[in-house]
């Protein structure tokens, strides 16, 4: 089900920004008995990267009542199987409804960079199901490919959750092995940035090092949670350069996104690190903390 | 009048990828009485941009026949006057019927940047109103902000023209004096590389130089054919990079795409050049090798 600027429509029109020129921001979201996962977050984070872009954001009010009426609308087939085992590991995904996306654009043009200063942004509000990962990327942690696409130096739009995603796409592109679950970003400099799809964190003794997205990268929702939440487990949380040796000098490494939670890697480009417990630690710190 | 997939619509659904990910590309190139200028170096340069972000592009019969079905049913509105000084200026714009924008994007996927192996790409045809800039833009050159909005560095990317264009959305909005007709933008390391909407070149003595698009910025169609043909005007080309001292210390400096043609550059932050010959030259060039 899908709802573009309130009405049902699988479609937008071909003078839409967000796809002549990426011109737009978007927000992918958990729904869980019904529930939009962090929404305020999310809200605030959709409004920031708007006004970022000097887009007009759409008031919370309208963009809620859109996402109420999807959610209600949506079917909820296959609903995911309780096992003994998944049921033991919190914070597993289990009454999971949806995802929901947000996408807003500028709005509709015609030819030409400019902007105008009458343009009406378009919402599209996406419900789809939620993915099934396998259950022991939860308990086990995940492999993680190097990729080889570096992420460009820039500045005006570091940060922000825009449309503009060919270097994630091409980032992807470079492993099919289904094993692999996710793909760890450099920058031009050779800093640690992100997953394709996740932000990432390292532990060094009592200390979370996530890196400086004031120069490229998406700042996401769970790392702001993380973030914020992290003393409570006893933990300093520090924002830096994260050169890739640091990784591997990492006791422990983590990716989180809003859709999968807290992964722990396991592996990547042949160093492997051993069961830890802060992936687990950081889910039920953030299952805890509600949303 | 638009074609998408050869059918008449205005519309793209929001699974498309050039909408979530400006996963795609696209060329604009003028009508002149009826025919696609220069074609097919726009169709050569549209399968090498699909080609290197791995997008099927579609067969050239196929958009050949969509294109010449748009302009069979694009109305001739408003046919722009010949004036005496207007028919004076060679390579002026005149009967032109449109402009031509074709979009290939990778087409349509579920949520996710991961691509299968059978997506269908989607290619949109649309063709709009000439854009009628002031004749003076031809005769007496055109004035230039310089945007302070920098180009990354993406080898991965630069050359291509594809839909991750927020940079050029961001450096087009630095200046709204309509006085001013583009911008000149830079990249992270201080190296002119490009107006938002056209290529660079400069003479110094007999030798034309144009920016080293390696690492960013989009090798535009008129930019190789000057590129090709400069010789004829007894004229060496350097592709190098260029700062931006490089620009103010120029004998000429002209900005160059299919829809503008050739604009000599008369002021950039307080630096002028005098009415200089080459704009004109080149426009002469371009015209006399035909489409």
């Amino acid at each position: 089900m899908i709802l573009v600027n309130g009405l049902q429509s699988e479609h937008v029109r071909v003078f839409d920004r967000g796809l002549t020129y990426g011109d737009g921001v978007f927000r992918t979201l958990l729904v869980r008995a019904g529930h939009p996962l962090c929404w305020p977050r999310h809200y605030d984070k959709l409004y920031a990267d708007c006004a970022a872009l000097d887009i007009v954001c759409p008031p919370e009010a309208i963009l809620a009542a859109e996402m109420a009426q999807l959610i209600a609308g949506y079917p909820l087939l296959n609903p995911l199987p309780r096992t003994g085992e998944e049921a033991n590991v919190k914070g597993a995904c289990f009454d999971l409804d949806c995802v929901l996306k947000v996408i807003i654009t500028r709005g509709e043009s015609q030819r030409g960079y400019a902007i105008s200063a009458h343009m009406e942004p378009t919402r599209i509000l996406m419900a789809s199901p939620a993915p099934q990962y396998p259950a022991n990327y939860l308990t086990d942690g995940v492999r993680l490919h190097l990729c080889s696409t570096r992420l460009a130096i820039q500045p005006l739009l570091a940060g922000i959750k825009h449309l503009n995603r060919l270097e994630n796409v091409l980032a992807r592109r470079e492993w099919n092995n289904s094993e692999i679950a996710e793909g760890l970003m450099l920058d031009m400099d050779g800093n640690a940035i992100e997953g394709t799809m996740s932000n990432l964190f390292l532990l060094r003794g009592k200390t979370l090092h996530t890196p400086d997205l004031g120069r490229c990268g998406v700042a996401g929702v769970q790392r702001e949670r993380i973030m914020d939440l992290a003393g409570r487990l006893g933990m300093t949380v520090r924002v830096e350069n994260l050169p890739l040796a640091r990784i591997y000098d990492a006791d422990e490494v983590v990716l989180c996104n809003s859709i999968i939670g807290v992964w722990q890697a396991r592996e990547l480009a042949g160093k492997t690190w051993p069961t830890g417990k802060l992936a687990a630690r950081l889910r039920s710190l953030l299952d805890d903390d509600g949303h």
